[in-house]
């Protein structure tokens, strides 16, 4: 029980739709060939650094079940204990699901595709139900009080994170385990913006490389005692720069 | 809440060591290719059949988790949630873990041999704490009461195997819930002697094959109403035969 706590944010590897440049949101795709060599790579760093997670947590997204199943395989921690939730999702991204992001940013301009996709409390329009990536009526979701979200800001993703960080993962935290969140860009660009007190203005700017274990302690007041530190920084700066330039042809 | 329930059991599949006719225990070796492409053929029946698991149960050995998680990738089904526990571990098999099998044989005979694997009562001799196969201070058994086995019978695995049954397994079926467990030999031959009515005489007889989903149909007493099936019985049969013949040379 001893703090600072530790952890460890991982965002998932490349997914087919990232390699297609595709809107992805919660239609559940898989991860490519690099995408499982990045979470292979994220499980060695753990490895390295003797940062062993007691505990998962994940969405209920393929790729970030993926990642984590091949980064602890990789650590050798398959064995420890996980939860997930629809509560660290990727946004839905509304009718842009499915959608080539060069295309829309094409069709749309670079004004209203960059407010689509950085502003922190403009949703896309919403997902009709009958479209082929809407998740109404997916099982998995028989548990969401209410419905499934037919668009998300990063506003709305952290209106529904956040509920999650103090009631599953605190929890965690305050036993003293090094806990492992496997998540998306933006449910833990909503994270990082909680515990870094970023603005609702500079959210925007933050990008969170894929595959490369982010890696804060956290003291008594369940606030980072130091800024997150990536395990592999160049990778990380290099990742960063990539997110950014994404939409871009 | 209709029932009968739905209970699938899984036998991980091949393991470095059965390849290499090791006894294995609570070793913790990796799945082969062949093992690995077992799981994928378990998952795939699954999803063929229309079984689709709403909540798995594995042990915590690496073998049983690495199963799961391709069987669950190969049948969509990666998202539910996920419970681990020893108590669906292998047997302990005491001094023998890391042993060749043909090698026991020979060197203590076909009776004692015979009698280690498939007595019900009578445990190998105990593994030595500072073995290089014990598990005595693996950080995976910290919340096990009292102190992790040196060997283990089948009667000693039912005895810490039933109550996870009760506690566990029974409360997700009496949700409605389609449970696969995940586990192995000698878990599940203790399981399916409960399930089954099997005598302590008998169970010796029976041999559970690796990888094909053994499907029960359970009751509201929590037994089953008719015999449990496996979904591929041809590769069942051979599959059983083979576990069989296993220490012959």
């Amino acid at each position: 029980m001893t703090e600072p706590y530790t952890l460890i944010l991982l965002r998932h590897g490349q997914s087919t739709w990232n390699k297609s440049n595709q809107f992805t949101g919660w239609v559940d795709v898989r991860l490519t060939e690099l995408g499982a060599a990045e979470a292979q790579r994220g499980g060695e760093l753990l490895a390295e650094t003797g940062l062993l997670p007691d505990v998962l947590h994940t969405s209920v997204l393929t790729r970030a079940i993926q990642t984590a199943n091949i980064a602890l395989e990789a650590a050798d921690r398959l064995w420890i204990p996980v939860k997930r939730s629809w509560r660290l999702n990727e946004r839905h991204y509304g009718a842009l699901q499915g959608k080539n992001k060069a295309e829309t940013l094409e069709e749309f301009g670079e004004e209203q595709f960059m407010l689509w996709r950085r502003s922190f409390d403009v949703p896309p329009p919403p997902l009709a139900d009958d479209d082929e990536y809407s998740q109404v009526g997916d099982p998995r979701y028989a548990d969401i009080d209410g419905d499934v979200p037919r668009t998300e800001s990063l506003k709305l993703v952290i209106d529904r994170m956040m509920p999650y960080w103090f009631d599953e993962i605190v929890p965690d935290l305050k036993a003293g385990k090094t806990v492992l969140v496997t998540a998306h860009g933006n449910s833990l660009r909503g994270l990082v913006k909680h515990l870094d007190g970023i603005s609702d203005a500079d959210i925007a700017e933050l990008n969170i490389p894929t595959g490369i274990p982010l890696v804060y302690r956290i003291g008594e007041d369940l606030m980072p005692v130091g800024p997150g530190e990536y395990l592999d920084p160049e990778a990380a700066a290099a990742g960063a720069a990539a997110v950014a330039s994404q939409g871009k042809k």
